[in-house]
């Protein structure tokens, strides 16, 4: 008979998932439950739908759930809710009634936009940016605004600031931290974005929490601290949290950093025995880290990818596992790409690494060819071994290739002085300086290692 | 009392040994020679100031010799060549009769054109672009002609077939192989090229060799196989060969492909021992290939920089090797990119390797953001061991850090499914698909293997 494979979440990895399971085994019953209406879209598009540099909305829907059952054979329920999971009898029930057995089960609920309890966060003109519907709200109630308060810092709200700093409002962003990009981006290389966008208007007030939102009725003002700034609409772009409801009704165990816990093979715990059967991938899962020991979250659109692919493989009775990530990632904030990998100095401070810092700064193309770019690179290596643990890099374009390349390195245990002796770079004067900024930075990092 | 260190040649190789050398050594007399009036240029660079993309021949010179008199300690003697070296003496003599004792020697005598001996290769109107004043001369004729031959479709061919095109030449390439780019290239990458190229209203002359050139006190012709060609200017891109006149008489142990062999240091070898003393760096060097054991050629400006790094610091007496080389390249043709790394399908079968190539295309941005360019990656493993041998990418944007990605995997003799389970890659809808390109390839190469 064949299997019955339940995927719960629409997302990049669940519907990952289901495609992938349905690639190893042409017969089994694939279904996806969802909240959602609209699925297989990318959330990361939203920002720049918002700027319109994407034309609408329905251009970042890949697939309707009509495409999954024709092509694939996948019957993706929208607008369903999985109401309880029952692990020891193998069966979900969604908020239809229906109870729904399975063989295996891949939990990829994804995570949310944590929002802050503060006085007011409820009133209209508050906006969240996570689901393709919380950005055709935005989009919807745009005409009618003129200044925006944007309340977090973090990649994501600098791409909706600039995108609606484009869209000719008047742009605040409110942050906690003293730094744009906490945590991921180092104070220096941060400050170039911040710098460049405050060239574009947009305002920053940092290390303040966000306070009250005030309004009779509709959003009116926003308190940074003690500051009051007028405003009519206020996007929260506070951080992801894993949506740990379901994992936590059905008893997994979740781990230091909010999310579930899993194994290799991305099964979860409960009571401390592996769950068979059970599958996670994407923002609700805890990962390992490979830049040090330890645990680390991984909430990237690639990961979830990855993620599906392992979850999917295995669910269908094939063995596949997920490996300890580095979590590269990108951002495009206007005309700057800013991008990185491993560890930045935040991170190994946090996970109590001893560091050395590495730079350089050049151009994306021989310094005499017309139209180069600034690129900025910093690296980042172990004091004691030299191993290379993490790069963040700033430029006007050409950083997604050379974020891989210091992934591929690091995850490799590259030593500085590795890279300095024995990794090349491709050279002509249009696309690259004879010795690539990268490399310049790696031998700054040898120098102060000495 | 102060060492003194002798470099021949003032290439990329030449000059970096110098300032390498310096930077170890601050009292040292540093005493470069070359026959070249103009120093410290890129010639990579003459292409793009032939078709205007640079301004003029003076962007592409960095320094003069008086910077470096002035700013590194180092005595450039431009029209000046070598004519005897007493290796036994440790002693060079120069064209000027004066004979200079050295501690350290440094030879960067470079290559030259191979031009091929056929009827009228010395006809005024034949041209071959490798120095400075090639490229004058070149840009000097140019008004005059209408019809342009070029020798060769190797990448300087296909840059110089492009510009003198954008130039509005009427521009025909003849390739003795069947394919542009031979060797590093693959015929299904090749191809792409050559269609971009054809769309330019550049023809090609392919599997022909180049045979006499015609004319009555200047160039009116050429002779491919049995075919004339009427054309007033022919260039001849007919690849680069060692210079190996002062290696050959200082008894110095030539490799099988035609240049100087020399150890890990940079050393060469003399009646079967290493010669104490003296170096080596750039396109007179044979190097080892890290994709397979075996000697290979990597006449790069990358590689002569990176060689002549090592190169100065052992004449100055430190110790630094050089390691096996992947000779990672790219080209701007146009509007494309072109590049490579390790083993192309021809290399490999040149090396007795059983390959498997996988292959995908995809864009250089998410499917929905406008303005992504066309991105198509191969990758090349080993049947036996999967591990990754070679890349090649052909795209409009964005292939220098992908190409050195790869470099950096095979290097570290990573596995096709390695790279699938672990390798990650930063995404952002402007900058990528949410899985690369390149990954998607490995995938593809992945599944051939099994």
């Amino acid at each position: 008979m064949a299997k019955r494979i339940i995927v719960v979440g629409s997302g990049a990895a669940g519907m990952t998932a289901a495609s992938s399971a349905r690639g190893a085994d042409r017969d089994a019953e694939i279904i996806v439950i969802t909240a959602e209406e609209h699925i297989s879209y990318s959330p990361c598009a939203i920002p720049f739908v918002l700027e319109g540099k994407i034309k609408d909305f329905s251009s970042i829907i890949m697939h309707d759930p009509e495409f999954y059952r024709r092509e694939r054979g996948i019957d993706v329920r929208t607008r369903t809710t999985v109401t309880s999971v029952d692990v020891d009898k193998k069966a979900v029930t969604t908020n239809d009634g229906s109870s729904l057995p399975y063989d295996s089960l891949i939990i990829a609920t994804g995570g949310t936009v944590f929002v802050p309890p503060i006085e007011g966060s409820t009133l209209p003109g508050v906006f969240r940016v996570r689901f393709i519907q919380d950005g055709m709200d935005v989009q919807k109630a745009l005409p009618s605004a003129r200044s925006v308060v944007v309340a977090g810092a973090g990649v994501i709200g600098l791409e909706i600031a600039v995108a609606l700093r484009h869209a000719g409002k008047d742009v605040t962003v409110v942050e906690m931290f003293p730094q744009v990009i906490p945590r991921i981006c180092d104070q220096d290389m941060a400050k170039e974005v911040q710098t460049y966008m405050e060239g574009l208007g947009i305002r920053f007030v940092m290390s303040t929490p966000m306070g009250a939102i005030k309004g009779n009725g509709k959003v009116e003002s926003v308190f940074a601290g003690v500051t009051e700034i007028p405003c009519d609409m206020v996007i929260m772009a506070t951080g992801v949290r894993a949506n740990l409801e379901i994992p936590t009704a059905m008893g997994l165990e979740i781990g230091p950093l909010g999310a579930v816990r899993v194994s290799a093979t991305l099964q979860p715990y409960r009571k401390g025995r592996l769950v068979r059967d059970v599958y996670l991938a994407g923002d609700v899962v805890m990962c390992e880290s490979a830049a040090v020991p330890g645990p680390t979250m991984s909430q990237l659109g690639a990961t979830a990818v990855r993620q599906g692919r392992v979850a999917g493989l295995n669910a269908a009775g094939g063995y596949a596992t997920f490996p300890p990530v580095l979590s590269a990632w990108i951002s495009q904030i206007g005309d700057v790409q800013v991008g990185g990998t491993g560890l930045s100095r935040g991170l190994a401070d946090y996970y109590g690494v001893n560091v050395v810092e590495g730079r350089a700064t050049g151009l994306t193309r021989a310094r005499y060819y017309p139209g180069g770019k600034k690129l900025m690179v910093k690296l980042i290596a172990d004091r004691e071994t030299h191993r290379l643990l993490g790069g963040q890099i700033v430029a006007g374009e050409e950083v997604t290739g050379r974020i891989n390349w210091l992934t591929a390195a690091i995850m490799k245990g590259v030593t500085a002085e590795e890279f300095v002796s024995s990794f090349e770079n491709a050279y002509c004067p249009p696309t690259s300086m004879v010795k690539d900024v990268v490399n310049v930075a790696a031998e700054d990092l040898v120098q102060r290692l000495r």
